[in-house]
């Protein structure tokens, strides 16, 4: 038997945003890899192992992935929203490095419905124009490149999406975020919080600038920041498609 | 009957990436009202009016698709990728000002697999840290927009993604773009071209700025450029989870 390697992405939360083809690669998964809330998502069958794990430890969970497969399995590795965005693929090839034995595995990567764009889509269109993604924690990164990047967004006039606003044990930073935009986009700029996307505790709210507070914003909010242009209409909020 | 509007993302080409949401809301469908090669992706049926239309009418075929709705159609809005990035959606909301009849309507906007994504996933995990997302088309915005935002995504050290990188009647502002790219981030810098991702004609190629040429760009390529830390490993390109 060849073992194989797919990063799935599950998309956000509804079964019906799932991809066939990341149906597919689980209906012939041996085993299935992931954090603990993502692996739920999977149903158990027959002949399939599922292999859940704790946040914070994906560069383990890549190498153990990439051991099953090298042994011959059929390993998913699963993410929530897309797995080349702040997910596990950058995770798995990161593992890859110095291991040619890895490298020549059959190794996949199927996109699934990011967060931002499920967000978006509930909300309207406030990413229909240029847009910068950034991942606030600092997890993974120092303060001054999240503050540079944006204050980078902010001049160039880029709609933004924001993942892992504001996490329990750091929640100072989002707090920090907000005052960098309202000193860069002034009180007026719209905001989004998106809580829960998809799921039965979605939430959306939208405020301005002035208005938000770092409590709006939680671990499972996308929060979307406006361009100088987007406005409302209606119940919705949208970036225009021009700018004069 | 109550009318309804849909605007759906079919992604990037293949059937395997389409959502079980935006298949359902196809099955629903009176009407379905697109630019002629995204209608053509749709099985005509019993039942369903297919409405294809040219290329640069959106708010023609926005407003077309409304009206429709208000007359008690199912009406859905197809767009390649996802409806929410330069695609379709912003129109629609664009069509809805001033007209409190139109929103009043049952309008949803169902997200799909959007081109960088796709193309991120074939090639690795070159999105995997933050990143700008930019439409090159000087259709919709002038040239100095474009490049202020090219050198605040640089600036910022985002990776980036290109939508519509290089029209047949304009080729000349990709080769700009390039020189600005050049300049900010150094010849050594990874981009790919990938072309028609999902479909049989998908190609992709990776190589360095230094290298790069406009004519590796069509209208039918997504162009993603890497952050200064993003590399290859084995077949693939991926970025980093960490900043130092």
């Amino acid at each position: 038997m060849t073992g194989s390697l797919v990063i799935a992405g599950l998309g956000p939360g509804a079964e019906a945003l799932v991809t066939p083809e990341v149906t597919e690669a689980l209906a012939e998964a041996t085993d299935v890899v992931g954090y603990v809330p993502y692996v739920a998502r999977i149903s158990p069958r027959e002949g399939m192992t599922l292999h859940p794990s704790d946040n914070r430890v994906e560069m383990d969970r890549a190498r153990a992935a990439l051991m099953m497969a090298a042994e011959g399995k059929r390993v998913v590795v699963v993410s929530s929203g897309d797995p080349g965005v702040f997910a596990m693929a950058s995770a798995v090839f990161e593992a890859l490095e110095g291991r040619p034995d890895w490298q020549a595995l059959d190794i996949r990567v199927l996109p699934g419905i990011t967060a931002m764009l499920a967000a978006a889509a509930v909300a309207g269109a406030p990413l229909g124009h240029d847009f910068a993604c950034i991942n606030l924690s600092d997890n993974l990164k120092p303060w001054e490149v999240i503050e540079r990047r944006l204050r980078h967004a902010a001049q160039g006039d880029f709609a933004m999406a924001f993942y892992n606003p504001r996490s329990a044990s750091r929640p100072e930073g989002f707090a920090k975020a907000l005052e960098v935009l309202r000193a860069e986009c002034g009180p007026d700029r719209l905001i989004t919080f998106a809580r829960a996307v998809s799921s039965p505790e979605e939430r959306l709210v939208t405020v301005s600038l002035g208005e938000a507070t770092p409590e709006m914003a939680d671990m499972r909010t996308v929060v979307i920041v406006g361009n100088s242009a987007t406005r409302r209409v209606g119940r919705w909020v949208y970036s225009p498609r021009s700018v004069e």
